[in-house]
This record gives C-alpha cells, structure tokens and sequence, in this order.
C-alpha cells in the first residue's frame, strides 16, 4: 500500500524545524545586543507561536483576505513586542526579529535524513509558511526540498483540504500517491481524510519541557518514526 | 546594479535543456523498440514544438481555461502522431512519449554551472512548464533548484506579465532583485520591461543546425554568458 506513495509532503513548523529554541536563542541575543532585559523569550516564542492558528482562522473564516504568513507573524509581532513591554527597536529591526521564521533551525536528524529520503521520494513542503520563508529557510538550513508546495500557492491555509488536495494537484498526483509527514495529529487527521498517506514524527520538545499534546499518535498512523533518520530505515531509504 | 540581485530566474525548455535532441533521441528508441519506420524524430520533435506557443495562445486569450502544459502537450501530441502516421502505440505509450518533456536533458554545463550559481543565488524556475514537469525533470538531471515557479503557480503563461511578477512575489523579491536566465530573446523583452534584469546565454544548437533566431542579443543585456560555466564566473560565484 505504501509502494504507491511518490512524494513525501512535509510540515515544517515543529516537525522539520525548532521554531521554540530558535526564537529563543534569537531573542537572547537581541536582548544583549539591545540592553533588553527581564524578558523571557521562551515565553516570547510561545506567545507569538499562540496568536499563529486564532490569525490564520481569520483568513480561513474569509474575515481577512488572503494574507501570507510573514505578514500574519509580524501583526502577531507588534502585538507580541506591546505584551512584553520590549521597547526600542527600529523598524528595521523589527522587521529583522519578524523573519526570524526565515532563520529556523532544523531538529538534529533532519539534513541527514530528508538527504536519504530525497534519493527515493520527491520531497515537498506542506507548510502553512510562505514561499520565501520556506526558499530562505532551506538556502540556510540546507534543506533538499524538491520543491515548495502548501499554503501560498494553495491560498488557503492548512487544515483546509485546498492546502493539501492543490499541493498535490501540482505534483501531478493523486492523494494516495502522497504521504504528510508531520508531528501533528491534527495535521494528519486532515490529510488522511483526503487520502494522504501518514507518517507520524514525534518532537516531544517542540513546546518545550511537559509538552503534553502531540507525544504520541491520536491513531495507528501508516509510519511511526522517531526520527528523519528511522523515518528513512522505515521507508528502505 | 548587478549587487541587488538576489534570485535568478531560468527559462528551462532550450535554456537549460535539450529538448530537440532528448526527444529525437528519445523517439529514435522507441520506433526501433515498435518497429515503426520512416520518421525523422528530429522533425516530429520540431513539428511538436511549432505547436506549443499556438496552443497556449489559447490559453493567453482566454477561448482555453487554464490547462497545464502535461495536457496542452497531449493535444500536441495527438495530431503530430496523426501528421506523421505514427500508429500502433497504446494508450499507456503515448502517455509514456507525452511525458518525454519530463525527461528531457540539460546541456552539458547546466548542472555544474547551476551548483556553482546556488551558494551565491537563489534559484527558480520560470518556466511555462507545469509543476510536476519541472519536479521530475530535477530529479532525473539533477538540476538543484531551490524553488519551483512559473506559468502554473501564476497562473499565466510567458511571456504574460503575471507569470514573471507572482514569481518574483511568491520569492518576497522585487522585479529588479530577480534576474532572468533564458537563451530567447523574447522572454528577455518580457521580464525587462517589468524591471527584471537579464542574462543571456544563447544556445545556437537549440533548433539544430542552421539556426538563425536567438543566436545573438536583440539588445545589450546586463550579462551576456557561453554557458551556464561561463554565467557562474561573471557573477561571481
């Protein structure tokens, strides 16, 4: 049944990437750089990361027209930066903090492992995030994408069949000739209800110590990996 | 005025690859494999391609819908198998041959010359190729893009405006940060006039021998290069 599966469709946020250790370790050093203090910016990444899904349902729900998520996250940001009182920062600057999302490190598995599952699988993103984030994040990161599919070109955001059904459509295949990679139930609760294929990657550390959702799957997924790399001895990469 | 560039967009049918020689070639096996006799594949393959630009002048002017390139290339291909009294092949062969576009060759410099371009340049395609096309294309040749874009993203075929600006959209880039990589003159006029910059590599084989049109630059574009070798050392990379 998995012989069919072509292309192996990614999330990125979380699944392929540490947005939380990221933005932390990107704050820390603004702060020092800025004279910012008292500011505890894993906090700060977990409080932008919360205003991510309430603004794209405003785009799903068609109260706000299609807006591309570097422009979301950086409404998100002005909102973020007033709650957190952090003062003093120059557009420029700002507008720097806001591509951190450009800037996201991959988990410590995944070069080595989309690099082995490239050789059999084309390799897609499936992502919420836009082209350009998702074109600079791999030129940084050394990402192997085949190519950049989802939200943006789809102009719908996930869980919205269009991300995934128009993702497909323009690899040329059928759902069941794909396979959603993500460390997100939800994510695949959408896919396989549209016939994707599932592959289920844990990141008990995404939202940090005690993360409580996402450790395990909500079903028996069609893979369950720990990692990339098992993710590749799985699929016989 | 080079230094703002940041991405460079290719054209791929005769820019990048050989389609003339991979189809001639192509057809060449398969009619000593069917035993079909007195084609000259070099002329189907020309006679296939007078109707690409005819075909998506349908689509430009709006008397077609939208229709990929996959499909406007099987209406093609259907009437030059007519023309030249090719018979006998079964539905899943002419399925086969249709896709030989997805199978086409790069010209002997393109891939080392693209992996030099890559450290420096984000690369794209802006191709009137669709999607799955150009995807599969990568993988067989090895061609490094970082990102897919073109006529089926936008919606638009070249040389309509659409086509090169949701390109250089979807990359966050404006016009002037993208520069267009293409052997035609034409697609050059087009991008230009919308603020792309230009580099002309001629392919004076692209046609086969004898070709008149496009073996020199219509104007004094920003770079003029042999090869995509000779492009790298130019720009620097």
């Amino acid at each position: 049944m998995l012989d069919q599966v072509k292309a192996l469709t990614f999330d990125v946020f979380g699944t392929v990437v540490d947005w939380r250790g990221s933005i932390t370790r990107e704050g820390e050093a603004l702060a020092r750089s800025k004279n910012i203090h008292g500011v505890d910016w894993a906090k700060f990444a977990d409080a932008w990361r919360a205003l991510y899904q309430p603004m794209m349902q405003e785009v799903r729900s068609g109260r706000r027209p299609w807006t591309k998520l570097d422009d979301l996250h950086r409404m998100n940001l002005d909102r973020v930066l007033r709650d957190f009182s952090i003062t003093g920062l120059s557009e420029p600057e700002i507008d720097h903090l806001n591509r951190v999302w450009h800037r996201l490190d991959p988990w410590p598995d995944v070069v080595a492992g989309l690099t082995r599952l490239k050789r059999k699988y084309i390799l897609a993103t499936l992502s919420n995030g836009n082209v350009a984030l998702m074109v600079n994040m791999a030129k940084r990161a050394g990402l192997p994408w085949d190519v950049i599919l989802g939200a943006e070109v789809a102009r719908a955001y996930k869980p919205q069949p269009e991300a995934y059904l128009r993702s497909a459509e323009l690899l040329g295949l059928r759902p069941d000739e794909c396979m959603m990679v993500a460390a997100h139930n939800s994510d695949h609760e959408a896919a396989n209800a549209l016939g994707f294929h599932n592959a289920f990657v844990p990141r008990p550390t995404e939202y940090g110590p005690g993360q409580a959702k996402d450790v395990t799957p909500s079903r028996a997924w069609d893979v369950l990996a720990k990692d990339f790399n098992d993710l590749a001895d799985r699929l016989g990469c």
